[in-house]
């Protein structure tokens, strides 16, 4: 992997190939300025090559001279090959951090061949595959019926006993065999729960085409992967916004939606057309039948799960709060109006409880932690906090009502993770100047969940935060200004912004941060505490979520939002619950561990937890009331804090 | 049973009460007048009541003093009670027949009660029932989901585990459940072969209201029961022609018929039609909701059911005859559009061969079959005459091309068994004039098998029918009459059919009847053989069928189409197929074991048997080559051959 060197710090820091340069300072420490977030209009970031090269974009906010002499603006810039580039005075914010160099990597996302070491790969098959039967034409002498003969290949050839044909499959059957001079392809599930069932045959040898689809239904975004199970590559993917989004942002607006007259059909009716075009787009680009789809795979909380099998989540919003299954029986697509042939079948991952979904059960599928010895610690950040320890032998979880702050809600200028959203802020010790980055590289409109931590934990470490939320009255910046709501660190200037007005982050915005990162804090230690254990035992934690791509360990730490364990121990699963969808596709074993680690998985209920609010209100501090579980956050603290210019 | 006395033979019969006194003193051997078939026309079967009564219809053919003096028309009263009549000279044919008194039974029609004694009441429920849950609602401290608090009742309750339930029902539940206040109904399927499902739920208790449909599909006819599951009683039942006889009488041509473009369409279209408006009809008189059926339980040979599930039967027609599938999986009633509600579910009782269905399998379960120690012959004759031979052991079979005789087809004035089709005859052995019953007591329109075995038998006891199934040439009889195609035997004068038009008995006819029985006879002869018993082993023969009602052993026998077996061996069973649909509706355990029989006989293609052609050609002379076979049927002949008025 690359790496960049600054000078004249002599920073260094390895990144992807591709990566934005000036994400790259950011992830360095290296303090830039850059105000537009990356879109190439604030025309601040400016750096020089001094050794390699970088690919750049022409800008007019160079001269051709200053582009002659090696000057590139860092966010149009990216990363190839090593390379050092310097930083000039005015691309600085204000005084060079003291901090000293930095040798950090980018968070570790778990590549496919990690995730292969962590999930085995045992000698299973798909749970619903394409299956090839050479069958011997039926003669006098041996002229058993049609139904009989496949099941009796499917026994010989590929051992799947006992297996149930389908009345619409034994309708294709007798031509398919003809057709195909009794060499057919049966679409066979093994579906671990319950009996083998073939749902489909088609004429001749079609087993190079067979393909699956996993989904990870979110309630603001939906992804999936179409999935070829020869080789089982993505041949294409695609992701959209839940268009459930028009019934409201969170899952309780939804389930308020669904309980009204016509409102289930209306949600379910959305959801499915959500995935209908995606699909349908994700076949076009790779040129795949919907005949072809042998199986669709399914991940998601709990109450898109009901609404995407229009079952009822009404009494999940209430008082004892039970949804109506955990487990779901295997269907057909059609069932559900989705593309695929009248054979596809459609697994649904279970959900152990109202608020610990079938996502979190595909992504701990995905991070391996049912094979597993090491003491997991699993973290998945949203609306709620769902959280879960354990290892192989076994797991307990809670979901923390961690509120919507990191995904915009209640944040002033809070937003999506979506294009224009600030997802990367560093702040000038001495000056509290902010350098941002934007999704898409665009002029920022709001701040999304990692940035918001990134701005309160920058404001944190340097002093301009108190442990209590609160800012310093004392200090002398542009940036901390008296608003209508009190004191606003300002991020963007209105002339700055793509919206045209100022982006801030208020005091009621920490507040909403601190009681969200305190339910996070607090489930991780109810959990510890049930069993006993001592965080320091935790061996590895897994961020799962997009959320995690940028999280900055150090500042998500800083705020004590997770526990000050190294960082080396933490690894970043990206979307887990796709993940852990396809991975059930491809294998039997995987789905049957995968139903298992539902059935297993201890739920705690926080709300009747007798230690859970001692330990939330113990959490509403940065980092914590005890300073004890941050001696290396406080040290850090400590050193910035000098840089701070007071009045 | 009242016991009717004929003078002044003083000849007498028990018969059911409501008999007819015509039909009894057919079944007495009595010789009456009687040319109208019953239908009151003809005025000759007077008889006089001397002891005790009879139900009468007054009419015109009496006067009015003869009706003071006890005349009555036998075809016109019915027996309830003990009785003595007398049976003047005019009523009789000719002189009376010398042989003694008789004091046969009707056939054996097994009773309920019978059956019950038959097939084990083991302590089993339904295979699908209404379930009654009543569940603890759920608190903070019991929150687990709907789901799953109805599968821990199900289990404790009512020993069902790890129970599926279905999409539609998970979308029934929570409303079922809370409207009910968690006391639910559930449709709960233990189908034996695959795991237990629940299909569905109703609030609340509504387990009084459980029905289920027994359907027998027949080539010709179709016949339902539905049964109260809670009493077993049958509520309401109804027959039907099977509106697929608009395509053709037998199955081959209903075969030919799907196999052209949109036929299997048509066929399924039709025959669903027919059950659709049968099952409503039912469910009308009986005031039932088509909600309140939980399943149907279905029997029929192998290409009804092929038709009624929309399979081709294609293939059963030509070499090498091989049918989709013997097993079918349970489905849902609505996948075939019948009555019912979402939950109703279909089972189809297995066809082991092409020519051996679901009929068949549900009769010899009817008949008691899988449970008993006794060798049984289980014949079933329709246009194929399916012959079965085993115990609880094992079982053999075969299906024999008996052609279409027996329901008309092939015979100059055949027909099926409607009103009108002469059912029973008796011939004097003088006159060759002959007795005559009609189906429904109406004037004859032509003859269907029962009337045909009859009237062969008696001509050929009387010796005006050679061994070798030619009319003797020298008789002098006014019956026995030469026509466009050689000899035959005039049964209905032109005045007295229903047609206008003579109805008679051609050599042609009773060629096709020889080829008929001589298929059933060697048919039963290899299979004995296959096993090398002798048929003097056979400990009970079953005769299934409505065809069964009216058949005179003692005739059936002479004919040679069954063995010599002592009358007290043979029972007859009716509609076996529906009866045994009604038991498998009725126990899970009578259902598996019709799987298992159904999996376990053993079925012989008499097409390609070395030693079927031999027994067949040996059986093709009345009542066999071998005379030795027929001792006592060769011992009457020889006494009623003395009455014959040679010329």
């Amino acid at each position: 992997m690359p790496k960049v060197t600054f000078t004249p710090d002599g920073t260094a820091v390895t990144v992807a190939p591709g990566e934005n340069l000036l994400r790259a300072a950011m992830l360095a420490d290296v303090a830039v300025s850059a105000s537009c977030g990356g879109d190439g209009t604030c025309g601040k970031c400016r750096m020089v090559v001094e050794q390699g090269t970088v690919d750049t974009t022409v800008t007019a906010k160079l001269t051709a001279e200053e582009i002659e002499r090696g000057y590139v603006l860092a966010c149009l810039s990216t990363v190839t090959d090593d390379v050092t580039v310097h930083v000039p005075l005015e691309s600085r914010p204000g005084k060079a951090p003291v901090r000293g160099g930095s040798s950090r990597q980018p968070n570790v996302v778990l590549s496919p061949e990690d995730r292969a070491v962590r999930v085995p790969r045992q000698a299973s098959p798909p749970p619903v595959a394409k299956r090839l039967l050479r069958m011997n034409a039926p003669d006098l002498t041996d002229n058993i019926n049609d139904a009989s003969r496949v099941k009796q290949t499917l026994k010989r050839v590929h051992g799947i006993r006992e297996a149930t044909i389908s009345l619409p499959a034994l309708r294709e059957l007798p031509q398919a065999a003809r057709d195909g001079e009794w060499v057919v392809t049966a679409f066979a599930a093994e579906p671990c729960d319950t009996m083998p069932i073939v749902s489909g045959f088609q004429a001749g040898d079609t087993t190079s085409r067979q393909y699956a689809v996993a989904v990870d239904v979110g309630t603001t975004t939906v992804e999936i992967a179409l999935i070829d199970l020869n080789s089982g590559e993505v041949v294409a993917s695609g992701n959209e916004y839940n268009s459930q989004v028009a019934r409201g942002d969170d899952v309780i607006s939804r389930v308020i939606a669904a309980s009204k007259p016509g409102g289930l059909d209306d949600l379910n009716t959305l959801i499915v057309g959500t995935l209908r075009d995606l699909v349908e787009g994700a076949l076009a680009r790779a040129d795949v039948s919907a005949e072809d789809i042998v199986s669709y795979y399914v991940a998601g909380n709990t109450v898109m799960t009901h609404l995407l099998l229009k079952i009822s989540p009404e009494f999940i919003r209430t008082s004892p709060y039970v949804p109506v299954a955990s487990e779901f029986p295997w269907m057909r697509a059609a069932q559900l109006g989705l593309p695929g042939g009248r054979a596809t079948r459609l697994y649904v991952t279970p959900c152990p409880a109202s608020w610990l979904g079938g996502d979190i059960v595909a992504g701990l599928v995905a991070a391996g932690v049912p094979w597993t010895e090491k003491l997991t610690l699993f973290i998945d950040v949203g609306t709620n906090g769902e959280i879960v320890l354990g290892n192989s032998e076994w797991l307990v979880s809670c979901s923390c009502s961690a509120g919507p702050a990191f995904e915009g809600g209640g944040i002033l200028h809070g937003m999506r993770a979506a294009d224009g959203a600030i997802e990367q802020v560093r702040i000038d010790d001495a000056t509290l100047v902010p350098t941002i980055m934007t999704i898409g590289g665009v002029k920022p409109i709001g701040i999304c969940g990692s940035g918001l931590i990134d701005c309160a934990a920058e404001l944190f470490m340097c002093g301009a935060l108190g442990r209590d939320g609160k800012f310093r009255t004392d200090l002398d910046s542009a940036h901390l200004v008296q608003g209508e709501r009190g004191l606003e660190y300002l991020l963007v200037a209105a002339e700055e912004s793509g919206t045209g007005r100022r982006i801030v982050l208020t005091e009621v915005d920490v507040e909403n941060l601190m009681r969200a990162k305190a339910a996070i804090f607090s489930g991780i230690s109810v959990l510890a505490e049930s069993l006993d254990l001592s965080l320091d035992a935790v061996e590895e934690v897994v961020i799962a979520g997009g959320f995690g791509h940028y999280l900055d360990l150090e500042r998500v730490t800083a705020l004590g939002m997770v526990p000050e364990i190294a960082p080396e121990r933490f690894v970043f699963l990206g979307n887990g619950s796709l993940l852990g969808a396809k991975l059930v596709a491809g294998s039997r074993e995987v789905l049957r561990t995968a139903r298992h680690t539902a059935e297993t998985i201890t739920y705690l209920e926080l709300s009747v937890n007798a230690g859970f609010m001692d330990h939330y209100s113990s959490a509403l501090f940065f980092p914590h009331t005890d300073l004890s579980l941050f001696p290396t956050t406080e040290k850090l603290r400590k050193q910035r804090f000098t840089n701070l210019a007071v009045i």
